[in-house]
């Protein structure tokens, strides 16, 4: 017997048809011999209705008065999956945010979580029950409801399995796990078994949106396994965990993102300094540069590129030229015209051979590298945009054919 | 300065004007300089869209699961109706029935008010707030939340402005106020300034359904005024107080309920013993007999006529014809054809004159009386159904023409 606990995203629960098939879901688990503890988001497009509606009233609306408002949303879910479940023939109780003792911070609509008095859930475990929880949501040290921000009900579902020492977290999604490439495009995607947090946590700044971040980076502190599946496919799906099984695999992922700029400060006259002012200068105004490289232009000046997302360019240039002679560069250049290909993988620190067959790749395929970042577990390039779809296909036929993938 | 709790149903919060709306009274009455705290209903149809996908899921889903999805309803009114105030500038609060320490027994989806607990009200009272309570709703001893039933917003109103001292509460509704006959059907009707509790019970239970019972019944054990008004009008509405100023009107309504039917059995052959045996046999099964009356039709034998709701007739006929024997009646009798036509008045015990001049009044218009019952302060009359409305016209006219009105 396992605890495990199953976190079904908007789309699992959007209608009466979905609901029970997460019901029949989360029941099989049930009559496996497992406790089981189900996290659930708001159905389909409820939260963006209710945001609609607060936008029409008031779209400066407090940030407390809108947790107030969305965190409905979750309800309504647990308590139409519990009457699904009751209508199969099962123990269950569906319990909100504040009645699982869900305690955060008071930074409404992005709320962290602090503890979780799991005393609750225990004891409907206890009673035999399935017990359902509304995720995204928690409750504050005045007493009042809060949310947790995007990505919220998997955070929940992690938070809830760390604070029950459950064995597994599931996290159901519309894929059925975490691939090599895009499957959408890459037809030689093959799906992972296994993974650990880190390189999850890098596919995920790829723009590989599986997981989010924080429900990784929690299971990765409190060793928790995070399973991502299909709540369609009924496959089982790719396990995160500390130590993956690789078995000679050296490289977990290629992902790609096109939805960045490359910004070159030239000449920056000030030395290291100016580069420590400028990265502190943009953390001060949340903007996170990828692909961070300084070199040498000339004795004495330096030269400075990295990446942005798109729709943060405009603070960051304002930022820029505003600073301009405190970084004491001479001049700015923007190229939008790159997409990142990365490949991700724990094993390749120890293999050289891997960043050495990716170049080649790119290199008989005729595909020129702007600029290349490696750490520890992963490598980037920029490549035109147009080479973007062909550059992760050469890289990801050359893994797919070596012996050590 | 005084406290008062103004309660809104779903008809003045269905969409983004009729908000405004409630905030603008909401508002004038804070700047007035009046601690106000506000009581909400779900929005227009929420409640029943919610019922609908219930329904669809489950139609015998537990009433536990029913609350934990109905009770969403109320609060997504106090988050929009709180957001509105914002923009409208005035500090505002929205809290739920938990938060507000509403605790109730735990007969789900009827459950009945235990304490509330006014700390947090208060609290936000304090600091200068306007303080919006989801109606309808509670907590029980499991930390489960509950539903008030029917009327329930105006329950939670009536409960808070006992436990926090109120001077008033206002209840807003789609009518201006308690009229002496149904305004829709009877152009002569005029609005009453007060009524006392009592009379408002009988009125409420004579199909002028325009506040709950439960909540004048509360009102009245501990005096707490309660005022029906219109959200729409802004004009004042009608109080209800232990001593209303009545100025020598010793009705205050005719009513009429043709949802009735008349149940006779005949020759009850075990004398008073059987009768109230009839009746104990009635309460354990809730149906609730209006206009009862045993008279003795020959030696050692009584006839007994009551009137009950038209939809409990089948459970009743059920009820009597299993336990004939135990009953000792001879033969039943069932008729549908008649119209209750109630005049209610405080001041009618003392003043003969009004049971006088209603009889004049039928049988000058020639209608007949099937049986009459009168209490206190009422008097009821079954009349043909096709005589209903005349006989409400005709009892208000001539009480509106006579000068002790």
């Amino acid at each position: 017997m396992a605890l495990i606990v199953q976190k079904f995203g908007g789309s699992s629960v959007a209608d009466a048809n979905r609901i029970f098939n997460v019901a029949k879901i989360v029941t099989d688990t049930y009559q496996a011999g497992n406790e089981v503890v189900v996290v659930l988001s708001a159905q389909g497009d409820t939260t963006d209705d209710l945001i609609a509606k607060s936008q029409e009233i008031n779209p400066a609306a407090s940030k407390r008065e809108l947790d107030m408002l969305l965190s409905t949303g979750e309800q309504i879910s647990i308590a139409l999956v519990a009457m699904a479940i009751e209508k199969m023939g099962f123990p269950v109780i569906s319990l909100t945010g504040w009645q699982v003792g869900m305690t955060t911070n008071s930074t409404y609509s992005s709320a962290r979580i602090r503890k979780i008095d799991g005393s609750r859930v225990r004891k409907e475990l206890d009673k035999k029950r399935i017990v359902l929880v509304a995720g995204f949501q928690g409750i504050n040290q005045l007493g009042d409801i809060t949310t947790l921000g995007r990505g919220g009900s998997d955070t929940t579902a992690v938070a809830l399995a760390i604070g029950l020492g459950a064995d597994v977290c599931q996290i159901y999604t519309d894929v059925d796990g975490v691939y090599t490439a895009d499957p959408r495009k890459e037809p030689g995607a093959q799906k992972l078994k296994e993974i650990t947090y880190d390189e999850m946590l890098e596919l995920a700044s790829l723009g590989a949106q599986v997981l989010h971040n924080r429900s990784v980076e929690m299971g990765k502190r409190y060793e928790v396994p995070i399973e991502v599946l299909s709540s369609f496919s009924r496959k089982p799906g790719t396990v995160v965990k500390e130590v993956a099984n690789i078995e000679g695999l050296h490289i977990s992922g290629v992902a790609q993102d096109s939805n960045i700029v490359q910004v070159t400060l030239q000449a920056l006259d000030k030395g290291p300094n100016a580069f420590s002012n400028l990265l502190s200068l943009m953390a001060k105004h949340k903007l996170v540069a990828d692909m961070v490289s300084l070199w040498e232009s000339s004795p004495g000046e330096s030269n400075v590129a990295f990446t942005i997302p798109q729709q943060a360019l405009d603070l960051c240039l304002e930022l820029l030229e505003h600073n301009q002679e405190q970084l004491g560069y001479r001049s700015l250049q923007v190229n939008d015209g790159f997409s990142k290909v990365s490949v991700v993988g724990a094993g390749m620190a120890e293999n050289p051979e891997v960043g050495a067959q990716m170049f080649q790749a790119l290199y008989q395929a005729h595909i020129q590298t702007h600029q290349v970042v490696s750490s520890e577990i992963k490598i980037s390039v920029l490549v035109n945009k147009e080479d973007g779809d062909r550059a992760v296909h050469v890289i990801h036929e050359r893994f797919l054919g070596l012996s050590f993938l």
